[in-house]
């Protein structure tokens, strides 16, 4: 499980993460998700046409993804929690549908390289772990 | 300006947007970031050691970026709002600074794709126009 136990409350408080992945030409893509933290710690993005989507076919070429998990705290002063997990993905076809109505298709992140900002209590700054 | 006026509000109405941009070795990142919409329709990307960062050292060497501007309208039904930005972006390094306290380095984006997802009043499903 590569998430303490702030960081899972954290996933769990937060609805909507934001899904990189790089086309074969080497632009970005950005893309609102759902995700499902698995209990192996990997997460799975699902959804209702997943398999036609763009993002699952620049998985399968470039397996390189990075998922975003946010919230702005205050404006005044400025203050952003964020999780950033950057890892290594799959695209599976046969996986079993993370919600009722999901395809078969998901994206199953490994996550290889956490970001962490404002979320343990006592941390300051950018925390950085690799895994 | 490429956006729309419902587009325009939509930005507005927003604070945080994310920025994925690409590493030399073809790996994503995405960051939360503030955004600012010019008068031409291009968007700045300012911050307090933009200079210093990693998303500014990627675009220097790729310039393909995707901004997306999203929230969660309802949960049930599942809605999502987006506003997706790919574009061409620069790494200025004598910009005006956005906001105070801000660098002078600033990621400007020129918007050449945008997916829209729920702004439009009438429209259904993904509307996607180039520039």
């Amino acid at each position: 499980m590569p998430f303490t136990p702030a960081e899972l409350e954290y996933l769990t408080s937060q609805r909507l993460g934001r899904l990189a992945t790089v086309a074969p030409d080497s632009s970005p893509q950005n893309n609102p998700v759902g995700y499902f933290v698995r209990d192996d710690g990997t997460i799975d993005i699902g959804g209702f046409r997943m398999g036609a989507s763009r993002k699952y076919r620049n998985v399968k070429k470039n397996n390189k993804v990075a998922l975003v998990i946010d919230d702005l705290v205050s404006t005044d002063p400025w203050k952003v929690r964020m999780l950033e997990i950057r890892g290594d993905a799959e695209a599976i076809d046969d996986a079993e549908p993370p919600r009722a109505g999901m395809t078969s298709e998901v994206i199953r992140i490994h996550p290889r390289r956490i970001f962490a900002f404002g979320i343990e209590p006592d941390d300051e700054g950018i925390q950085r772990r690799e895994f």
